[in-house]
């Protein structure tokens, strides 16, 4: 894999330039990620949440297929690698402080995003029953 | 303010109990948070990204308000509380490893979410122009 080309500027510190300034400049968090989450483009089910560091956001921006920082194994990421089902990425927009980033995608393969096999990850609603938090399937 | 009632059983370290299990045993991060996903629960924009610690969480489902964890101002932050534009949650879901959880809200007030006065904290596209990566509104 080629290493990136595309640089991130460090984030300014007036907030006007964070929130209405023209440059992308993502804020990483202290172990160097920003969140990132991920819809479908078409009807815009929210899929998954992970996360990124600089070199996995560059090589989403540059190849237009998604990219996250595996936080379990280490090591960048790209979705779909194995599976198939890769993650064409539609747009990326980001938000006012610029320390997440909200990926729109068509999923390639059989759809899957959740390693479960499920398509979403969000399977799951939470409620309170009795006094404890219990789940129950959604989909 | 009365000090939630609701508490949160550690997470399971059996994979298939955080997946597949019953009760909802959210994993805080190392500073004792996890990642919240806002949505609009009429359309499904993607109004904004926060933090909540237990009792943010526990408070969020206990009044069916959205409460987070203010990082900037390290306090328990009930959104909406000043502005008028309260959260009303819909439904509450999380994902197979439970280290984040989606909010389907519908907001009240004038229904501005983002500080800037914005429907949506989402309001710019990242595109790569000149081998920089710039920003432009997209609403």
């Amino acid at each position: 894999m080629q290493a990136s080309e595309l640089r991130f500027a460090p984030p300014s510190a007036d907030k006007s330039a964070l929130e209405e300034g023209r440059l992308f400049t993502p804020r990483f968090d202290a172990n160097g990620l920003i969140t990132a989450v991920v819809t479908d483009a078409g009807d815009g089910t929210l899929l998954m949440v992970a996360h990124m560091n600089a070199e996995a956001l560059a090589k989403t921006l540059e190849t237009g297929i998604a990219h996250y920082w595996s936080r379990s194994r280490s090591s960048l990421w790209k979705k779909g690698e194995t599976s198939g089902n890769l993650q064409h990425v539609e747009s990326i927009s980001t938000d006012c402080d610029q320390d997440a980033v909200l990926l729109k995608v068509r999923v390639g393969g059989e759809g899957a995003t959740c390693h479960t096999g499920r398509r979403s990850c969000f399977y799951r609603n939470v409620k309170v029953e009795d006094g404890r938090p219990i789940l129950t399937e959604n989909g």
